[in-house]
């Protein structure tokens, strides 16, 4: 949202270590946090607040950055949409950790199979053919219909992870979606989001994050 | 939220189909909404607008039912626990439906069994610690210090569910979290909260919702 909004942020976690930054300032951070506690990063601060919870983050960041139309619909449904990416978000995260979260992949490789075959056959395809829908009502480009909004950007790294993870099946539901791939092309297009992407603040997906790719998880 | 405000309302799939409710009404409620299309339920019919997900219909019902403050601080403060709340709530979910919630239980109850063991082991108390320490920040008796709010509800309604579907798991953790077993009888006694149980609007708990009693998930 920072990167597409142009508006400077401080990624305190990915700062060197020697400029203060780190895990450690990163924990700092957690543990001195006034008002609420947060349980988890990420943690947003701005002035005095520390706000956790990707969701809450996103929605109180939206205004600010100008990546919502002000009137209480549109921000309802951008909130509705943010929800129901963050929902397909993780059940994409579950396909390789389906049974726990505190284990290593290589830990439940054999649940993970199954779960990301169901995932691939059924859930996949039904939230994109939701958001297809959606951008078929609104006749899009985008979700909210003109104007592009922050469920846009979540969208568009979220298929892209998808798309890195799982380039067999999003190959099968890919050409049934074609409002979504336009979707995703014009928000990679928009010239803030590309000098992002192509700029090393922008991490290439891996194993170690929610989007992962496992061969054996997505057969041809 | 509606039965602790006082507030009346209308349940629509619980409604007779000969009443012009049940499952039927709902499904055109869900064609029909203007707007957004909602991609499940539950629904929010507010006048003319229909809003879907459980954390945007709680965020936008709670300054109407008076179930949060309305300085700024306060609402993304319950903001925050209400998604963690929900994110317990997904977690509780997937101890019986690790690999696939279109499949019956029965079709995966040897990785439910793995699910629900590391959830009891690992996650419920995690999640308990927070609530836990928060209450113990703010003094409680409610996670927002002297106030009800929404949260609350959510987590006496959560905590309830899972002494419901792993009393020996519960019974475990119950003795290291005072606080969130007093906030949960604070809840279940306000007068509007305690009638509601005792009614029959209060579903029971059963193995067909979010929250069910397997005992080869809760062995003792």
């Amino acid at each position: 949202m920072f990167e597409a909004a142009g508006v400077a942020y401080d990624d305190v976690a990915r700062r060197p270590v020697a400029e203060g930054g780190g895990i450690p300032a990163m924990q700092r951070l957690l543990a001195d946090a006034p008002g609420l506690r947060p349980l988890a990063p990420p943690v947003l601060v701005h002035g005095a607040r520390v706000i956790a919870q990707s969701a809450v983050i996103c929605d109180y960041l939206a205004p600010l950055l100008g990546l919502v139309p002000e009137d209480e619909d549109s921000r309802l449904a951008a909130r509705q949409l943010a929800a129901t990416v963050a929902d397909l978000v993780n059940e994409t995260h579950d396909t390789h950790h389906p049974v726990a979260s505190g284990w290593h992949y290589e830990q439940q490789r054999p649940e993970a199979a199954k779960r990301a075959a169901h995932f691939l056959e059924f859930r996949l395809p039904k939230f994109l053919a939701y958001f297809e829908a959606v951008l078929g009502d609104t006749d899009g480009p985008f979700l909210l219909g003109e104007t592009l909004s922050y469920p846009d950007l979540s969208l568009f790294h979220t298929v892209d992870g998808i798309a890195y993870g799982f380039p067999n099946g999003w190959a099968r539901v890919a050409a049934q979606v074609p409002r979504v791939r336009a979707l995703c092309a014009q928000v990679q297009a928009l010239e803030p989001v590309a000098a992002y992407l192509a700029s090393e603040r922008r991490l290439p997906f891996n194993e170690m994050g929610i989007f992962r790719r496992y061969p054996e998880l997505d057969p041809a």
